[in-house]
């Protein structure tokens, strides 16, 4: 039976799970944004209605950390620099990942959302909540920079080969893409080792780094493209 | 040489770390209150300034699951419930720790950060922050009660014996405790399983689940006497 992974390139999480999975597996788009989650069908997987989400057998599993690790545990093959059998080294993985939760990821996707998804669907965004979220992301990029990437070496944590952490964290820092190209740079400029980092971990998942992100490019010329036709009818508005 | 584990009782990772650690332990106050997490020394330990942190040997490791999974792995005698060796089981505590992060610890911790702690500690809180904690406290509840809880079992994902996410989810819930006993139970008299599942938890951790949550009663009584107070000097203020 196939692995099966439900999920959508625009999330980062489905990303990174995405990136990961070449090997033998089906993809099935879940429709996010035309709320496919909500599904009756898509409940039986996932009562949480999150994205991503696995189905192998029997199991069905929400959560791209613990899909991530469940996929080097069960799958052979998987070369072990991605989730090591030792204690320690894993256990720096485990914190890397669990440090993501509450830092950079709750910094980069609620400023992403807070600023460009929340806007873009009508819904409100409080100044207050986006500048929280902007507060969190630049204190998590100085700590992935002076922390996580300050021991030698090219990955988190010091080491030469990347591990999942490397591969879900980069997947975070890449979604600041659709902030767009100028606030982009004006978040990351600062961290020289982040900006190396995402470039090494793109070489060594090449080329399916670029492929997943692929559709995160198009998405951001969409958001782009609406941006402007939503600000030329407000100021078509303003004229009269 | 000895398990060393820094932390503060007054914090919920810190607890599920201590409540666990019935074994040959140091445990280290790092008198946050004070802002001791900030000095050289504990930044040598932690650089991330967070609690808890444990040092053994020289594995220093912060990240209160990470930590729990490292000592069930490392240390000899821990029962296998609390982190089975099959992969499909221990896929899914990982998944619900890592729900943990990003729902029910945002929304409990959240909460209580924003309407207890920041206003005792003279520091700002916003009313649109306050909300979200409060609607993502709401919704991580009931998904509590009606997914991880909702297979038969007394335990998460219905489990007959406790793992380490029923000890993690559970502080965290603790922790509510700190809001009164008024909005204690205006939030939680609506979820019986996960009231139960609490009980259940404390019977399979006995003495050490009430012995380490003695703190936090104590920190409530000290609040409420503080807030006492300071409504007291307000009324006074308003009468000048």
């Amino acid at each position: 039976m196939v692995l099966k992974v439900y999920g959508h390139r625009i999330s980062e999480p489905s990303r990174a799970v995405i990136i990961f999975c070449k090997i033998d597996f089906e993809e099935i788009q879940v429709e996010v944004l035309k709320g496919q989650q909500f599904s009756k069908e898509y409940g039986a997987i996932a009562p949480m209605r999150q994205i991503p989400a696995i189905v192998d057998g029997h199991l069905k599993l929400i959560e791209s950390h613990a899909i991530l690790i469940y996929l080097c545990c069960s799958f052979p093959g998987v070369a072990s620099h991605w989730y090591p059998g030792d204690t320690q080294k894993r256990a720096k993985i485990h914190s890397i990942l669990d440090w993501h939760h509450s830092h950079l990821r709750r910094g980069a996707a609620g400023l992403v959302y807070t600023t460009i998804l929340a806007p873009l669907n009508d819904l409100r965004s409080f100044l207050q909540i986006v500048i929280q979220a902007e507060e969190i992301l630049l204190r998590s990029l100085s700590e992935l920079e002076n922390v996580w990437l300050k021991l030698d070496g090219s990955f988190l944590g010091g080491s030469s080969q990347p591990s999942i952490a490397d591969l879900s964290l980069s997947c975070e820092v890449m979604q600041l893409e659709l902030l767009g190209e100028k606030d982009y740079h004006r978040i990351l400029s600062p961290y020289k080792k982040v900006k190396k980092w995402i470039e090494d971990v793109r070489s060594a998942t090449t080329p399916y780094f670029d492929e997943i992100h692929e559709y995160l490019f198009e998405y951001q010329k969409g958001i782009r493209e609406q941006m402007a036709t939503q600000s030329g009818k407000n100021k078509g508005r303003a004229k009269m």
